[in-house]
């Protein structure tokens, strides 16, 4: 059996959706921010990092997106979800979760997240005031190039459709400009209408925090 | 063949090494930041984001060090660089190098590359400031159980362990309370001591600029 840990609006989400995408059969388990359950002892055991997503399986605790969504893909490999008999497109898979967790997201965490990387109540609010740009110009080099369409690799569903589109949730509220941006909506919308999508993010927003 | 563009003193490092402890067949390119080479429209279409490292292959080019690491270790099985054939064991080598690419060298981006965030020069010395603290923190959590000894997996050398061995090189120029990482210190030591990683390091140093 499996179990996730995650926090809504956050992006413990892609993992969700892969996990409805791959028919696992598993559990949740909220983490509430509001109420700093993240750095309450008992989720500390479970990840010391304090971050979620974490995944409990049979065989261990993994955390990190990318390293869950790979593993899903593998565990379930008859649902496609990544190219992984291809050394070579699975490492472009790897490649542009990568990008999402070190580059796309961590420019977004400047918005609310500014305490990680100073002190200085001045320096959040200016490290804010660029986000739009930061965040925009992120996504300006994935419409531009990185996806492909209709998916993220082209023709096959991946386990980068759900990330992508997780992070691309945040645009609004990052001030991001949408007018650069109409491919990264498209799929937005794309991945958004796929009934795995729905029953993970109905699921998210309808169950109380514990 | 493979040919991987690198700037010395960066990231790029822990794909040299794995290529060299690969045994691969590779020829290199140099970028120098100091002329802005990542910036030509030459580089530009190798990698259009920008940065390195670039892995071109005859398949195609990658980018991202978790991905290049794992397409290495991958393309060249018999050197066990990876357990690629264990899908948990392999994704807690992904989960380790997520971390590296998201929090940690995210963390030391703080002190040289601010700019990515914010545009004012007080903001950027501000957090300037906190990268001992957050540089040190990120390593302490290494220190504190993910690395297992001798190696960052336990009893086999993976990707891990160059990747680390490449961030790490940065702890005194960050700053960081090096009496907290006395783990983390041997096991630099340990992945220093080896051919290939001395080849490599020493292929970038003695290298001119093109």
């Amino acid at each position: 059996m499996l179990k996730l840990f995650y926090t809504p609006h956050t992006c413990a989400l892609a993992s969700h959706i892969v996990l409805e995408e791959a028919g696992a059969d598993y559990e949740t388990a909220r983490i509430d921010f509001a109420s700093a359950d993240q750095l309450k002892p008992e989720y500390l055991a479970v990840n010391p990092k304090g971050r979620v997503p974490s995944l409990v399986t049979d065989l261990g605790i993994l955390t990190e997106t990318p390293a869950i969504l790979a593993f899903l893909a593998q565990s379930f490999p008859q649902t496609g979800l990544a190219p992984i008999g291809d050394p070579f497109a699975f490492a472009r898979v790897q490649a542009f979760n990568s990008y999402l967790c070190s580059t796309v997201h961590v420019a977004h965490a400047h918005r609310m997240r500014g305490y990680r990387w100073t002190d200085d109540p001045a320096a959040i609010k200016a490290m804010q005031r660029k986000v739009p740009q930061s965040v925009g110009d992120s996504f300006a080099l994935i419409e531009g190039g990185m996806l492909e369409g209709p998916w993220v690799m082209g023709a096959a569903y991946t386990i980068c459709d759900p990330y992508l589109f997780t992070l691309a949730q945040w645009l609004e509220a990052d001030g991001a400009d949408l007018s650069r941006l109409p491919r990264v909506l498209e799929h937005r919308g794309r991945v958004a209408a796929r009934a795995a999508t729905q029953r993970a993010t109905a699921q998210e927003l309808a169950c109380p925090a514990a």
